[in-house]
């Protein structure tokens, strides 16, 4: 029958991105968690080119990138569709999807650094947020594009459940009903979604391996900075 | 009937990758050039985010980012498919146009900086152009994922056309038979067809447009750098 592998790490995004994808169209899968500093030859043989999490095999046909494998997602189960027929809605909800994919790793900045650097980046996440609240049409309907889950919802979906994290353990708080009344909302429809709640690691694990992986990057950005 | 309009600018890579899909596809179209010192108001009106070109509008509805607008060409003309039937394919095709998309404007660096940062800049568009060498499927087709010009191809074409002027103004050459075999077959392959060879802005124009832009590009970098 269908043979799908998922490897992932269980704290990324990335990876939840395919997640959810999978758990919204009801399709099986076997799942491998794989150790980033430990990467199984799988892995490096599925995705030479990135050498990371997520990796999609679908009846033995390797892809990567989690956004193209979510749209592959999309093409290849029908049910519960996270595009529209419309060829117009479509390129608005891609539009969407790819603007946040381009933002996403500068929004996480707040969470790598410090100082002068962390300042400058809560400022661009808080534009970036802006933009989303003001223009993809959250003021009108409760997913972005439409009033059903799609493609770029499940592209922001990280920051329902992976930015409050980050905001708990540097202490900021971006979306509140005040700052983002859409996204707010938008943020609860979201984690309504059965497909979303019932498949989010917990909580207070993530909140434990991102502190320590804070540590890293701090300690990283400080050896960057003084051996410049 | 088919009201279409682009904004663009006649020299801009991005700009030339919705031309070569219409003209691909025989769609014909109305082109306002935009002055990206004086933009105009419809260019605003229609991209408030980016407020960049291309600007590509199809019956008064409005789209920004190009290859969101090429694949939105693919899905309303269906004529000459830029994108397989078979969804493994599709997705393939959409890796390596996000790869390419992601990588473009890191590849164009060389051109932007000089010294020692001009030399990295160099070193990483080399590395880039060796992963599309070896592992877009090239050594077997004409194009990445086939022997039909695709999506893809149209995200990669400003390497055929733009990278050799910005080569011969900064006196390096990157895409050389020896150094990538499969890389200067493409370049040969994609401005043989129609669509793409008669529609390229005059290379000596171009050489003159981004002389100057390179002079800027310096001014900015020292500027910057000296800032900082």
């Amino acid at each position: 029958m269908e043979d799908v592998k998922v490897f992932g790490l269980w704290s990324s995004p990335f990876t939840q991105r395919v997640i959810w994808a999978l758990k919204l169209k009801g399709v099986s899968y076997e799942y491998y968690g794989e150790d980033l500093a430990n990467k199984s030859n799988m892995l490096l043989k599925y995705n030479p080119i990135y050498k990371k999490v997520p990796v999609f095999v679908h009846n033995g046909k390797p892809l990567a990138e989690s956004m193209v494998i979510v749209e592959y997602i999309e093409e290849t189960w029908s049910q519960m569709p996270l595009l529209s027929q419309d060829a117009y809605e479509r390129s608005n909800v891609r539009f969407w999807s790819k603007f946040i994919e381009d933002k996403s790793m500068q929004m996480m900045e707040f969470f790598v650094y410090d100082g002068e650097r962390q300042e400058r980046a809560i400022k661009e996440t808080l534009e970036t947020l802006r933009v989303i609240e003001n223009q993809s049409g959250l003021n009108e309907k409760m997913f972005i594009g439409g009033n059903t889950i799609g493609l770029a919802d499940i592209a922001l979906g990280w920051v329902a459940h992976t930015l409050p994290v980050m905001e708990e353990i540097v202490g900021v708080k971006f979306i509140t009903t005040d700052a983002f009344p859409n996204l707010h909302s938008w943020v609860k429809n979201f984690l309504e979604i059965p497909a979303v709640k019932n498949n989010l690691p917990p909580h207070e694990l993530l909140v434990e391996y991102y502190r320590e992986k804070r540590k890293v990057f701090l300690a990283m950005a400080f050896h960057h900075h003084h051996r410049h």
